[in-house]
């Protein structure tokens, strides 16, 4: 039985490549611009073969794959595991892919009914959802509310170490479009902590978004605002709007504790959104998170 | 004094111009590909000289423009006039610019302080919203809430002939944005009344908006929605929670009429929504409004 293995985030842009041991340490660890967006069919799998083992040096090790990599875009789909869906429970759902040589799995995304109607999905947060329950044995058991900031932010609410139902918000792919393609372009932004409270305050209850977000350009034009405080004010408005709104979609009160994993530059204008609404946030590392998730699920498949 | 009078209706990407009688009688009419957003200073008084009032066989007739025309990307920056603003207050600060020949005005925009905070501000919706007043006594007592839907919709309360408040919501270049950049894309649109109703439901009270957009990429993904229905349910949802939030920002309350006014079509999605919401619609065509308006501004400054 190896006692090393091939862990890969692979999402839509971007892949990131470990070779880790069984407790989740890294030996190795490298960044390809291989997302998945740009992949021919067919040729996930062939690069994969021909330029990842090589490079990482791990033509002889098992390999476990996390992200989009799962999908229609990716190496092939594999079918969504239903919430509420527990770790071991996905653990046995790791779907193993045709590829020559040590055997290559790929985590399934999830797929919840929203507490608001229709379905809701995600591949790759999972895993640091579980790789963020793994590290403490207090996160898995009650009941926890995660959020995962990002082009397509992810809110889960842990029970018993389950996943028991998700929402997304795609806060962070509105926050490019408006900020690069909308009327609310402008040139020479500078961060500005104060135009980002500004924004949470603008937010306001979360509700009556597309006419909230009119106010980056109006209090521009009608002389109220720096042209260059826009892009923050806007952060703050969409991100202030979210953390207002998400929590009770999923039943969760105020004041609740929310762990927040990702990006720590993006986590902590989260934290800051939070604080102002009453909730208290602790911060984890989204990296740490997908590899402690891929270890758990290899040492579950590889069991000493 | 002139009986006629040259009407253009100028805005950020399109023209349409008039030659008029007082009474808003069409004599000749002609749409210029002509938008604000191209111009390079100096540029929209020059070919208006060159071009417009040669094509419109206008050179001896006094002109009335409004639109973006007045905005820093038009012909110059006309100072917006704040509300409330009455038809009489406007009628008096219409700004005549400096050109050659008969005198030239521009109607100015406004601006408001929105209920939620910030400044909020119109230019050429203004000048249909009084159009639609002009064609009726009874439209000019009492409290009316008009909507324009467009790029940037505008709502306005509309008290005793003047316009008290009004706030826009950018639904229109939200779908734009998200049916063309964004991972709500999708291919083959057709478009469809029930997806567009399902889009309504969606919407709920028009809160958690950033959310509930993800519906529209998280259906089909999750196999509950064909692709081909995504942009209609899109639709629905947009400008579904902007009719649930909006007239509470205004402080109007459930059931109460409605003017809409605008392009018919779009116009006739909203009657959809509101009816939806519980709110009587009546459309108006906003062309139709904002010859009106431009007449009714000339007869205030060249009266009989």
């Amino acid at each position: 039985m190896a006692d090393r293995f091939l862990a890969l985030d692979w999402g839509t842009t971007n892949m990131r490549a470990y070779v880790a041991d069984r407790s989740g340490q890294v030996l190795e660890r490298r960044d390809f611009p291989l997302g998945v967006a740009g992949f021919a069919p067919g040729e996930a799998a062939q690069r994969f073969a021909t330029e990842v083992r090589p490079a990482m040096q791990a033509e002889a090790l098992p390999a476990l794959l996390c992200g989009m990599i799962g999908s229609t875009l990716g190496w092939q789909a594999v079918p969504y595991a239903d919430c509420p869906a527990t770790f071991p429970g996905l653990a046995g759902a790791l779907h193993r892919v045709e590829a020559e040589g040590p055997p290559v799995w790929i985590v399934p995304g999830l797929r919840t009914q929203r507490p608001d109607g229709g379905p809701d999905v995600m591949r790759g947060e999972e895993t640091q959802i579980f790789g963020w329950a793994m590290a403490d044995a207090a996160r898995q058991r009650g009941t926890h509310l995660v959020c995962h900031p990002g082009t397509h932010a992810k809110w889960a609410r842990v029970v018993d170490n389950g996943i028991d139902q998700f929402v997304t918000a795609m806060t962070g792919e509105l926050f490019a479009l408006l900020r690069t393609h909308s009327a609310l372009k402008v040139a020479g932004a500078v961060p500005s902590d104060a135009a980002f409270e500004q924004g949470l305050v603008a937010a306001g209850d979360g509700g009556a978004l597309a006419s909230r977000l009119f106010t980056a350009r109006s209090r521009v034009v009608g002389g109220a605002m720096d042209p260059r405080d826009a892009e923050s004010y806007l952060s703050g408005l969409l991100i202030g709007a979210e953390v207002a709104a998400t929590p009770g979609l999923l039943g969760i009160s105020k004041g609740a504790d929310i762990a927040v994993i990702g990006d720590p530059t993006l986590c902590e204008y989260y934290r800051r959104a939070m604080a102002w609404h009453g909730y208290r946030a602790s911060l984890f590392d989204g990296e740490a998170a997908v590899l402690a998730g891929l270890a758990a699920f290899y040492r579950e498949c590889h069991p000493c």
